[in-house]
């Protein structure tokens, strides 16, 4: 895309309040606008990136068999009723409406009533069993403050995937590659490193669930961490008599702060009993379905990545996989012949497929590489007079800082651009 | 995908009540299921036509240069009272809520405002006009009555472009361009010929809008149509005064029921002007911006073309371009020949990206066909046993409805169904 075709700019103010790191980065390098408190719009760079999050996503649900599907947010009451999360200790989560035609409407925070519901539909026998859904979709959340910026909003994009097994077994085997598929997920968009499987409460049914705690000195929860084991426990059940239960010893363990990335669930049949999903087995026997959830926030890990892969002020360096664009081509001077050169190689990248954002507006020097470098786009080619004086192009590795000079060739460039 | 892994399943009751077509079809098919009333969850088959029909909006609406975006779904009233439509003759429409720490919030039913006050940190001078932004986006309606299955809901994806331009003149050519890349969407989702550029009410800035109106028996609109010049007249503004206007004679004209499948609109300096959205031109002289929106809804397309692309009762077939699956491979019996064969080829075809819904369930003949007409894949192949001795495969064209014979090599298999 041609950067003077870009309808967003960068912004030199940000929020002008005391807000959260990323989501100052992410308004000033023209990724998200703030409409309001903890609720975001995603202009185009940010689309680009929050869509790049969601396809690894996608592709790893999909390859441990989830299907894809995509539930309502508006809520009818009585389903909510038969589970009791209408009202009582969840009351205050909800954002509730009114019918004009009558009645009482809340829009989902969460979806394991409506999805238990709706597969009472599809699901009745063993022969079912084991199987998943899963879903992107807006989760409203009527949160007191909301003051971290995109970590937590009253509006946010959810990858939320329900699996249905016959029982506590077979629901276990689905847990662990599901578990299995997070870590695949965290790495492959660049917070594996700095994320730990951390024990956190359970439930009815399970002691603990299993969050994804990445360390983040901005991050609202504590916890504390094993680096060797790669595996942490949240300051919430950092007790002595869950670290003998997990095998870990005080003394190995360093309290930092982190961001829950990701959450998975053994829901057991509390919500398969409430609204009567159950399955005939091989003997004609009837059982509820046995459950897990499993969530990850999209739009949240887009503020981690942010602010894990930025100097906190006027630069992000984004990882390649998440990254609105690959390239950042950037052309330098007013002349034609720098114009033609830069314009003919964004052609050709183009045409092979690779995705370049090129900065042909009529700025300074020092304008385009403040822009650039808020942006965030991890390689950047710069074509100058200079540059073209030596037939080449200066390519900059921006997340080792390594500039080197190459031939204009667009093949020897892809290569350099997916080393 | 294998059916017996599909989580859902066709359904032999619909909706049990008084239902429009299209929901009782999509419902028994197993593409979507009903929430609450005016309310629907996309099923696996239903988000894959839905993506479908999304995908083929989207490519359009790249082409004209539109950005995509994503806007939110809560809205604070303030920017709506610079409008002037949160209260009064709007207030029906709005979903409203209040914030835990005080407050109320809306649920956008259309995004004039919040685009505008977004725009006005990123547009500024004549050099950033024209443009245009994009969202596919959920709405919320607040209908009084929902009752024409997935043609009126409550909860809905639209897709909304807003145009900015600089003038009336640059307007209309933007506005035209749109309209040429709706009809080419209609006509890629199979809706071409049964769609009407139609003459409806215009607003403060223009005598007309432009509707983009299919003739369906169940529709909610009166339109009276010109079939040769393709374009037709609402019945609110049929009036001879407008036909003079337009150049139409009643007496060629049909009246027919029809179902609104886009619109777009001259917004002129009404949402601008009030919003405080300006540009400075080249002399240095400030005006509004002249804004356009651009209307479809593609959970409403999907029921139109269930409902038009089927018999109203046992059968669809889809139009290939939005169909889940291309192919709908059957095989039939038990015998370990049949099911080596057809599971052979499924994987072939799939090596070949055709997308196949392969049909491997324990379940008579009789079951598989009535399924198969349902669900409303365009191309059927059968294997059986009958077929097998004779080395080939059964090929059904749906459209046409024309058996006939073929080897089982898939290349020729990729020909045939994409001929």
């Amino acid at each position: 895309m041609k950067q003077s075709f870009l309808v967003t700019k960068t912004r030199k103010e940000g929020l002008g309040e005391d807000t959260a790191i990323n989501a100052e980065l992410l308004v000033r390098a023209g990724y998200v606008h703030k409409t309001m408190a903890g609720v975001y719009t995603f202009l185009p760079l940010g689309l680009r990136m929050l869509n790049n999050i969601v396809g690894i996503i996608r592709e790893e649900m999909d390859a441990i068999g989830g299907q894809e599907m995509h539930l309502s947010a508006l809520q009818n009451p009585s389903v909510w009723q038969e589970s009791g999360r209408w009202g009582g200790d969840a009351e205050s989560v909800w954002f509730r409406s009114s019918l004009q035609s009558g009645g009482d409407v809340g829009l989902a925070w969460t979806h394991e009533e409506p999805v238990t519901e709706m597969l009472r539909h599809h699901v009745s026998s063993y022969r079912d069993l084991p199987c998943s859904v899963y879903q992107f979709q807006t989760k409203f959340r009527n949160e007191e403050r909301a003051k971290s910026g995109l970590l937590r909003t009253r509006e946010f994009l959810m990858k939320d995937l329900y699996s249905l097994s016959r029982n506590e077994e077979e629901h276990k085997a689905f847990y662990e590659r599901c578990a299995g598929a997070y870590l695949r997920i965290f790495d492959r968009i660049g917070l594996g490193d700095s994320t730990y499987r951390t024990f956190a409460s359970g439930g009815a049914f399970s002691q603990f669930s299993d969050e994804f705690q990445t360390v983040l000195a901005s991050g609202e929860d504590t916890i504390y961490l094993h680096r060797e084991k790669r595996i942490a426990v949240n300051e919430e059940v950092y007790t002595d008599e869950v670290l003998e239960k997990v095998g870990l010893d005080r003394s190995d363990l360093e309290q930092v702060q982190s961001c829950e990335v990701g959450n998975i669930f053994t829901l057991g049949t509390r919500f398969s009993e409430a609204l009567n999903l159950l399955y005939t087995d091989e003997s004609g026997d009837t059982s509820p379905v046995f459950m897990g959830s499993y969530g990850i926030g999209p739009s949240r890990l887009m503020g981690v990545i942010a602010e894990q892969y930025s100097d906190g002020e006027q630069s992000m360096v984004l990882p390649d996989a998440v990254a609105p664009f690959r390239l950042h081509l950037i052309a330098l001077g007013a002349s034609s012949q720098v114009q033609e050169a830069a314009s003919t190689l964004y052609d050709r990248l183009q045409d092979r497929e690779v995705s370049v954002l090129f900065d042909d507006r009529d700025l300074s020097a020092g304008e385009k590489f403040a822009d650039s470098d808020l942006v965030g786009i991890p390689h950047r080619i710069v074509i100058s007079d200079r540059t073209q004086e030596s037939g080449q192009v200066e390519y900059l590795d921006r997340k080792t800082g390594k500039t080197s000079m190459h031939k204009t060739d667009p093949d020897g460039m892809v290569k350099l651009l997916y080393a």
